[in-house]
């Protein structure tokens, strides 16, 4: 991750003119995010995050991400708000890219999850979930059944350059999903990316959950699922963490509750999730040259934890 | 310029307690500097800079950079101070590299100087020249004749793949400046890098001179040649901007005086400096491919430079 648009600092000390927040006084790129450029900015008027969007975010989908998360704001989820300017404006143009002003949050994206910070984690996206209940729109997730199929194709024949027998694995997951995908649980709003990377913990606590741009409209337990296989296991995926998915649920537990058919689902939608990131991450890997200056994310890591939730009760993915 | 080593916050934290700075509040990784990964960091104890060195500075020198760095701030001069952990160690470990806690300053890089950020940029390298004047230390310049010498050969027949006749051009301009580089003018550490990126403005003050990587010993006006160069044209180095060469001179002059042969002198050492840059950015421009993360510096704009510099008279470059 980089700063891939430069943005000098005389225009972003005018862009904050424009928020009645200056004087600027630091502006430092950040490398961090999906592939956005980012800067954290220090003015008179506060500390914020200055994202201009890139090619990965569709800018006709900002009005959705800044109504979601004002939503979840005004709920009292830890998130932060897309400010606007003196004008009402949220969505700016700079160096020729949409650009937002966002509020900056304190807290750091842990790598090694305590089972507290895991508790805290599963309480953070129950209080999301709760508080998307009453949210209406949103886009459907273009990373779902038919999402899967498309990059299925694009991969082709070129999956066992990354292991052998991975091709035919894929294609034997995806006919199972296709057959037994649930069509009947409760679905919202999901973050559906709640990395480690895109929680803010202080200390053992929640400050901030982050980068809402996979967030999109499906099964709420699925969004779970994501959540458990990037908190739950060690980092190559070959070794699940039971004290974790256990903080995760007693965390999770303690503001909503599943239905006992979500509960039954968890085994498939997190074949389902584990399958997704091994997709992209596949492609990724295809795509990236191994001396690229951003880090691939192994595939593999994601077909160990397929193989654990093949096997998965529904308790042991609750830490039971 | 982006983040090429990971540090997890955990790592961070524990690091901030060797120096009884912690607790960790919130930790960026920045997309600044020579090819270094940093880190911004909030803690209890203040704002710091952590600086993971990567290949391209050499561990063996950091102890000079430290010392340099130290002996400027005691003089005065915004520079920030390496810190000592608690058993006064200031390199540290850090996933496999060495890596230093560096003091935060105020102030953004301008795009576009004025002649006032001229003028403050040009007391700012004066007072650094005088501070430096009695720092006897630091080792001599790689990148002076025989590092350009050693930079063209490497080069080879490669530089009219970037245009037509510069390689012509590089062979007359080293043999002008092998046969008339001065050898008698005063010398001293300069920075040796004084772009508008590294100096951090805090409106039209200088707030801070930053990334003293390239700091070396060598003639002491050849650094104010550099700084012309880096801050008195326009972005392509096709129009010199007089104002602001003016700007720079009375700021410089205002802390410390040339010698009347350094002021002679100043035509050949600007077209050493533009050869310098030129030399660099062509090899950059070679080896750097064209879809890379990185952006590539277009050498053909210190081509441009060199052109002012070779019909310019002393009274030109300080904007008389």
């Amino acid at each position: 991750m980089a700063v891939y648009t430069h943005v000098g600092a005389e225009d972003i000390a005018a862009l904050l003119d424009n928020y009645g927040l200056g004087p600027l006084k630091s502006a430092k790129g950040i490398a961090e995010g999906v592939e956005n450029s980012n800067y954290l900015i220090d003015a008179g008027g506060g500390r914020f995050i200055l994202t201009l969007y890139e090619k990965r975010v569709d800018a006709g989908d900002l009005p959705f991400f800044i109504a979601f998360t004002d939503h979840l704001a005004e709920r009292g989820c830890p998130v932060p708000r897309i400010l606007a300017d003196k004008s009402g404006i949220h969505v700016q143009s700079l160096a020729g890219k949409p650009a937002c002003l966002i509020q900056f949050l304190d807290g750091v994206s842990v790598s090694r999850p305590t089972s507290r910070q895991a508790h805290a984690a599963g309480q953070a996206l129950a209080s999301l979930h709760s508080a998307a209940a009453d949210f209406e729109d949103g886009p459907e997730n273009p990373l779902s059944l038919a999402g899967w199929n498309a990059l299925n194709e694009r991969i082709g024949d070129r999956f066992d350059q990354i292991a052998p027998g991975l091709g035919e694995m894929v294609q034997e997951e995806l006919a199972f999903l296709h057959g037994n995908w649930p069509t009947d649980l409760p679905r919202s709003v999901i973050h559906a990316d709640m990395f480690p990377d895109n929680v803010l913990m202080v200390g053992d606590e929640v400050g901030g959950i982050i980068d809402f741009y996979f967030a999109c409209r499906d099964i709420t337990a699925y969004d779970y699922a994501v959540t458990h296989g990037a908190w739950c296991f060690s980092p190559d995926g070959s070794s699940h963490q039971s004290p974790l998915a256990a903080g995760l649920a007693k965390g999770y537990g303690s503001v909503r509750s599943f239905t006992p058919a979500e509960v039954a689902a968890l085994p498939v939608l997190a074949r389902g999730a584990a399958l997704r990131f091994l997709l992209t991450r596949a492609l990724d890997w295809l795509e990236t040259p191994p001396d690229a200056l951003v880090s691939r994310k192994d595939p593999l890591a994601y077909l160990r934890r397929l193989a654990f939730y093949r096997e998965a009760k529904p308790g042991a993915i609750l830490g039971e």
